[in-house]
């Protein structure tokens, strides 16, 4: 077999770093060539995660004795690059990277941008178009965006039935895990025995994105969609998955039967393709009354923490409205795990090699 | 000074009667008599209880000495009862006492019957009428009830906002603490890094109840309202206290500072009053960000656990919708506080004697 | 390859059960054949857990579509039987079993027999012979048991220690997760922002079982150690693995260096016959100044959830004193993986078929 | 009545500092009259807040309105000035205020310096001599300490003991709750279902600072007790309250009752001179075989915070040994309370004025 990709890992370092290098450590196409960081550059990988281990996960020796580099994208050379900066550093590193080499993104400084696709290749990969505007940058390389983790878990159970049902209105609480918000992240004194019910510019994101996401793709630019989304959001003390509860209302009829049918029986381009980061079932559907739970359910699936599990499907308040419960692993489907599945696909399909 | 009335607690030794002897031990008006439960009648209160202390509160010594009664509404005599029974306990023993007395509950068990109100004292005061017909069951007392915890933070705000704005649908999300459910109540391997998003038969309860509490008082009957309430009920690992995530649509045009006004501004019968547990303020509007958060919260204003907390008022999805985040103690204003306010309300108004 | 060997689980559908279930689900020598128990007995396995799933383990269909059976030793029939049975149900059933079947139990009822092993697999599995005393019972089977949760871990840490420095005193705090309480166990209300200091009887099993553990066998029989066992325990609220923090003091003069060698180094005599269950390495040592922490190494080593993790070893007062922190899995090392393991010795050493 | 003595308030907007303010807000005595602060210097209290409140008090509108003042004690001028600054800046700063004004420290920087008091009110008052030493420093005013807030618990409990029965040998393990690590202090992520067994320098403080506090007063220095000391720390996910589980040896015999009885009629100085935030019991001892708790028990007493509440005296390993838990709010008798109750018994005595 051909030799593996070798990839760069921008913002290695932090907690969802951790999750690219744990999901791309045994990886069968890609292999870590740099682990980037900014505080650790000099220092070994895992002496740059002493004071921050967190996760129980501990890298392979050849990762752990990895040196952290600073970002240098005219002296770093890799068949791809994944980026999870944070905001400022994702604004002023990704296009230096995007210059020369795929860049696949989950930070959130150009998912809006016109010309950048916002990626959950089981939804819409069809964006992936988005990258050949990129042209007129004047790079050579390219960069595509994953959503907020909120929005992935969303839209990946609102698309097959927004295909069916045609939503027209969502209305959606969260109850996000403290690892959403990185480390240190949320003080202990601030979460234990506690909600937040506020998490800075997530509902905002929800909203825009979902309709970026399920728009669409005319030309090499999205379509927005229009689909009323009012999201509240809220922190509470779990570790990692985010669960959100979901009420919307549809142009066609439909029955809590119907939507589980629908969304038991989706399946996207990644499943098509037996890529090796996609989960059997994108969607798992829970019988139980009390299921999804948020410590039960989080690595429910095939690949641990890349299905999305749905339960609680019931009416709503009339034949054109609907409630469920979904519960999605925010660090993985909701970020590292999407976007590796994101440039698996583009390996797979050869986007990377047609575009250039 | 007048003698104080004498009182009785049904279910005194479970969380929600601790919370009635702790509110009681002190009042002004009223002074327990019998301390009544089940499966530790005979024992000294405070040995009933000494498997089951789950809170700081230590009654003082003329109550922790009180020996626990069994139930029998033929031989006890007192000016009133409180009742936090079990649902199954309530239907059997609150008939019973409220043939000869003026019987106070909180349990479900007759919540919906047509001749009990269902009271908020600041929200529907008038459902006291009910009373009347109880005549007719051939009781000298009567039986009032108190809605669920959840229903009662929720409908604390609604009713100002329905007033004013017409309120036709509400979308909520709840995020309820596992003193809702008693003692031993949620198990901690349950909750722990955990998030249910099931509580058996709340969110039937919420919209029912919220169409009682909001309606209209004709010929000593309530007109049901005829509002559409979608509720999504979850239990978090928090001690005390159920937040609520509201989202609005409205006849009216409202806007957040309209409706942040309208509530900051309301008042009921028992502010009025002056009553003993009435809070100066039945709802507390904040402007941070990120507040109401549970366990800071949960105790605000002048009599802790009796007001209801909001916060984030923000736009809904246009002109005639809205979004804010309530907080409300749920064993207090959800349930013993609450009903001790009606009780207070009832004897400040004479209703109890007119009656007789 | 020979048939595998036929097991029934008694007390199947317990907390400590599922631990059986999902470590005896695919092993390579054993099969189950009956999950037993009282409460369920009749229904399937997957219903019989239905109300108490708390972990997100799922076994496989083979097992979820078994029926629960009662326990009935003259009926049933199996190659062997483990029992994590409750105290007062171990107490009457185990013999039943033991009569005809070798009966692997971690129950507490028989620990403290004469004729019974209280075994830990790499620490004193020289007990075996005490069966042999057995036959006087007139059984044509067996009984061993393991130690308590608590015991395991830190004898699993004592031994090498005192064999090496002779240990005269000990001294453990333990702080203990609430699923060692079983299921529903701990309240939530009794756990959250909160520590007991105190599980019934738990102080007085270590004392004793340590000198158990630890002592010497002479003509099929134990002469206990003697060695002070101060133990002072603590429910914290973590889900799994009790951490243990030792401060012990001995004959022979000890520095931190020598006792983490010998800790590092111990192996026992599941690791010489590489049984299935046997971890690499029964201690692994942590060098870090903060570890083992509970969430983090619970399930540490080539077994997850069979290695006791050791660190912060450091001087204790003088030169023949020392301190360090354990980490156990309570229900894996702690019960079911423990007794598993003990299963596979006796049938790789030849000790269940010899006896007959 | 004589006005109220004017105090400044070092490291005002810290947690701690949360603390004094909340204690010295409607105190008999005192009248804050500076609250001094680094980073929110020029806010108003309520601001430099906002950020980081944690906790439900409140500040009446005096103080939410006061301006943060920098650190500057030749332009600041009060009765005296408490500090509860981190360790550098009260290095810093701290003998800048001693040259001038009476300065009563919680914080490390100088607890072990030989002219400076380490008080704890009820246990060893008679230190205050060593401020006559600090004229040698050319100080006008003067600088006493409290120690750590686990020595304090523990050095509450031991003194009576000591007194008694003679300590030669404490083994003490913590339970401390995440509020001793300051705001933001612990991640939620390095806490959640965990316990951390280490606080960096936490067990040498403990272990030095008893043998300052239970030393002897000769000639103006502390000549040391002689007490071995090995402490455990740990960090559990608790709000408030130090758990320390205690084990000791001593040289006169001890018995469990006597222990008690010791402990449950220990007075000090301050009850003495009914000092206000003196507690009527230093020490409240609980007969339960499951208190004190941490949730439970942290406010016992008549001025919440300031008792420490001792249980499970039971027996050690022999004749001269015990084992027993003690709970002490760690903000409260650990930080601010101590320290406002030191200030209150220098006034009282005079010894503020004697000295000067």
């Amino acid at each position: 077999m051909k030799e593996k990709l070798e990839v760069g890992i921008l913002g290695a370092t932090g907690m969802v770093g951790a999750e690219y290098v744990r999901m791309l450590a045994n990886h069968p196409w890609f292999k870590i060539k740099y682990v980037i960081g900014k505080k650790s550059a000099g220092k070994k990988f895992k002496e740059a995660k002493a004071g921050e281990w967190v996760t129980s996960y501990e890298p392979p020796k050849e990762i752990s004795e990895m040196v952290v580099e600073e970002a240098n994208a005219e002296k770093q050379s890799a068949d791809m690059f994944f980026s999870c900066l944070p905001t400022d550093a994702a604004r002023e590193l990704e296009p230096l990277y995007a210059k020369y080499f795929p860049t696949f993104s989950d930070a959130s400084a150009y998912r809006m941008e016109p010309d950048v696709p916002l990626l959950i290749p089981e939804i819409n990969p069809e964006q992936w178009v988005l990258i050949k505007e990129q042209k007129k940058r004047g790079w050579k390389g390219f960069l595509t965006t994953g959503p907020n983790c909120t929005s992935i878990g969303l839209n990946v159970t609102l698309k097959p039935l927004h295909e069916e049902f045609k939503i027209k209105k969502v209305v959606v609480a969260t109850m996000q895990a403290v690892s959403g918000a990185g480390f240190p992240g949320v003080a202990s004194m601030s979460i234990l025995d506690n909600v937040i019910p506020y998490i800075k510019d997530e509902e905002e994101k929800v909203f825009i994105e979902t309709n970026k996401i399920l728009g669409k793709v005319v030309d090499n630019r999205v379509e927005f969609a229009n689909i009323d989304v009012a999201a509240m959001c809220h922190r509470v003390p779990t570790i990692d998955g985010h669960m959100e509860s979901v009420f919307i209302e549809t142009e066609k009829k439909i029955t809590p039967e119907d939507a589980a049918e629908v969304l038991r029986n989706f399946k996207g381009l990644p499943q098509e393709l037996k890529l090796p980061t996609a989960p059997d079932q994108p969607i798992i559907v829970r019988e139980e009354p009390d299921r999804p739970q948020t410590r039960l359910d989080r690595y429910a699936g095939s690949i641990p923490g890349m299905s999305v599990v749905v339960g609680r499907i019931r009416k709503g308040l009339d034949d054109h409205s609907l409630r469920y419960v979904l519960l999605s692993h925010n660090t993985i489907r909701g970020a590292a795990g999407n976007t590796i599945l994101t440039a698996e696909m583009f390996h797979k399909e050869g986007w990377m090699y047609d575009y250039r």
